[in-house]
């Protein structure tokens, strides 16, 4: 069996295109502050039509083997959350087994895992679970999250969002799971759910959704405190993780998530919790669960607590769901991708906890372990192949009528067969891949945009055919 | 980490209604042993509007609890394998969920693993490296494979069929996995897929579905033999395993796949073979893959080869697939169930192969070893629980008009909203689940039939209410 197994590396992609929370928040006729205050959001990144969650998922494992060197040869296992549907039937991990091809490794395992943004972890976990076990043959295991978001107009659509993050899993990693510190809340709700298959958008209750997340938050963090005290003998409590990552629809629901964190530490009398805190908590002991869902007077009284430790515990996770949006499964995950990024450096010896939901629902908070690793498998190094600030400074705004547009025709497109893209492929990066058409019997084609052209034309060896 | 990881317990549903080959046969004007010679199929189950994948998986879950005296509580993980959509974003295993609420047992990894009839498989491989792995917390994995197999009037329609099947996994089990004897093929095909949302019917392209499935056949097969080179230092053949259980589309492919595992041994100059075969077959050494696949002298004599071992190895594994028909995920299971009703006290000490295969595609095959194990988990249990025999005699068969009717109303209830069924469980046995009602919001509400009730009339507490 594999030690200190968990992540040895990662990237992640989002659509180079975008739009500004405030700009949208203007052409909505929203109130000033709805979606950059209100939800906490700064931009939101979108697919066009050349772009979904196969071409992106094609785009960041090809990026991942390039920038960390590694054989397709050398994995063993590949598993994919999303639950962004393009077939019902056909798994997303079969269209990205056309990029190991060549080198004739088709002996991997691995299909895709399913439940709204919970998909990703469930991924993750099988994952790391096969490292561990005897079925395991050495080779790596590679977990890809891909999902494009994107709400009908109304107030769900500025919490809208693309990108897909893959994530290499062996052992000796830099990032590894503490496998016994984990709670997991599992129930049957209609949150948020997508029972009308003919279209790409969810049936969604936005209240519903935040209570049965807090909910979900309360159940795991509870169980994941139990075990942990049975485990180490002492009380766990907000200071026993240096960080605390979040699935992210949109930020205000992590503040919120946060400071209900510090009032569950509260009704368990932990240690975090100083003299000035238990007064202004004590007129809430009694609440009931559901009315302390319910109380605005709760929320502004933990989120005043709990705003430093939010500074210093949080929000260097907030970056890339800040500015790209709810990513669904790759969500969490970008999450911790920005604290990577921005704390690299004094990672090492940390614990971090991460909190996964999806809508249903499911939900796991689980924990994690640093250390710096060795080159590639470095925190530095992730850090350096992912290059957040060059990908957030290249994107391009879309004006909201450009925005709207591409909605509506992304809307026609879902589920459709018999057509060609306009192949504008300007605003990609090199190396990114693209959709090309879809013919009458809905086969996908994509192509890679050429390291060297600008035009857009895609390279002979870059053109993926049909696999039969 | 647990010893003999395994299967301890299964339980096998399959809906009470059903219909003849023969007669499907004469009504579509097929000619005289089409359906029943031509695919080799014996009658095939359909859900009827008071039957889904959600009912029937939790019609199959309850009855293992109380047959295996299993509480609720026990369960750690439970993972779901289905290629049946009713939801895109919310899995089937919220769903089931419901029948963990009284035991307050939240706490339950897993969700939904898809790939055409594959998923499944990766669900059981889950739960399998998940008892396996260090995150494993004593508790038992139980896995699910539920799945409604319809398809368009036409060729395919005769190879539907519908069936869920629940899997207990856990350490020390009668069945027991030998994890480093197992090849996987994976790769980008459309030869069965689902891109027509709005429809429960596949895009099937037959003859290339055939293929890709004998090439996965191959190749894995190859992968297992070197591997088993590898660890043993002596060749792998049909002689190293008692049993071949398929995933099973229609009989004729089980036979077709068998005999093709001869040809491999012969190509590889296997034991097996002996000289009479070596000379029949030795016109077809020289063939390429593309021509092997192709070639109807070779099929012809492969299988006249094959037929006594056949009979021996495969037959036992094929009555309920016969008798039931295509059921997806839970295919190879119920071959792999038909196995142990038919031998299960003489399989202690035997190796069986199993033959994993889904769409788009996906495949693994691999080896489990028997024990006789300790009641209630025992070989003999397990024939007991399922009671297949019964099951089978007092089906309902359909004359053909109302089963056409069947498959209508079916398909205009299919991903629809605010309707209730008929209620009409007359058919039913006591203790199953069917769906009552679709709301306006697309929620689904199910009820349990009452154990002494013969009218119908669901109890009070079988009665399931909806999350929220």
């Amino acid at each position: 069996m594999g030690k200190n197994v968990g992540i040895l590396a990662m990237d992640i992609y989002f659509p180079p295109t975008c739009i500004q929370q405030e700009v949208l928040e203007a052409h909505d006729g929203a109130s000033k502050g709805k979606y950059t205050i209100g939800l906490g959001q700064d931009c939101m990144a979108f697919c066009t039509e050349v772009e979904d969650v196969i071409s992106m998922s094609l785009t960041v494992v090809t990026s991942l083997f390039e920038k960390y060197g590694i054989d397709p040869k050398q994995i063993g296992r590949l598993e994919v959350g999303s639950e962004t549907v393009i077939d019902k039937s056909k798994s997303i991990k079969t269209f990205l087994m056309q990029i190991f091809e060549k080198s004739g490794n088709t002996d991997i395992e691995g299909v895709d895992s399913t439940n709204a943004c919970y998909g990703g972890t469930a991924a993750l976990f099988n994952c790391v679970n096969w490292v561990e076990s005897s079925s395991w043959d050495g080779r790596y295991g590679l977990v890809v999250c891909t999902d494009s978001a994107v709400y009908a107009e109304g107030p769900a659509r500025p919490t809208g969002g693309a990108a897909a993050i893959a994530i290499l899993i062996g052992p000796d990693a830099p990032i590894s799971f503490e496998s016994k510190i984990r709670g997991s809340h599992m129930a049957h709700v209609y949150d948020f759910y997508k029972p009308n298959l003919a279209s790409e958008y969810p049936v969604v209750d936005g209240k519903l959704s935040q209570t049965c997340y807090l909910i979900a938050l309360d159940s795991c963090y509870k169980q994941l405190c139990n075990k942990y005290e049975k485990l180490k003998g002492k009380q766990f409590s907000l200071s026993d993780a240096e960080y605390f990552v979040f699935h992210s629809p949109y930020n205000k629901l992590v503040q919120k998530s946060f400071s209900r964190l510090l009032y569950g530490d509260f009704l368990r009398n932990a240690s975090s919790i100083d003299e000035v805190a238990k007064e202004k908590l004590g007129p809430f002991s009694t609440l009931s669960g559901d009315e302390s869902y319910q109380s605005r007077d709760l929320e502004k009284v933990t989120q005043q607590l709990a705003k430093p430790l939010y500074d210093a515990k949080v929000q260097p996770t907030t970056l890339l769901p800040k500015q790209v949006g709810n990513m669904y499964t790759a969500s969490l995950y970008a999450a911790f991708a920005s604290l990577i990024h921005n704390k690299h450096s004094t990672l090492a010896g940390k614990r971090v906890l991460l909190f996964s939901y999806g809508s249903g629902s499911t939900a796991t908070m689980f924990s994690l372990q640093f250390r710096e690793g060795q080159h590639p498998f470095s925190l530095s190094n992730i850090a350096t192949v992912m290059d957040v600030t060059r990908k957030l400074k290249s994107r391009h705004e879309f004006p909201p009528e450009k925005f709207v547009e591409t909605m509506k025709l992304m809307e026609h497109r879902y589920g459709a067969k018999d057509f060609v893209t306009s192949k504008d492929i300007s605003l990609l990066s090199p190396g990114t891949y693209y959709l090309t058409e879809v013919d009458s019997m809905y086969r996908r084609f994509y192509a890679k945009k050429d390291g060297d052209s600008k035009t857009g034309t895609p390279c002979e060896n870059g053109s993926l055919a049909n696999g039969q």
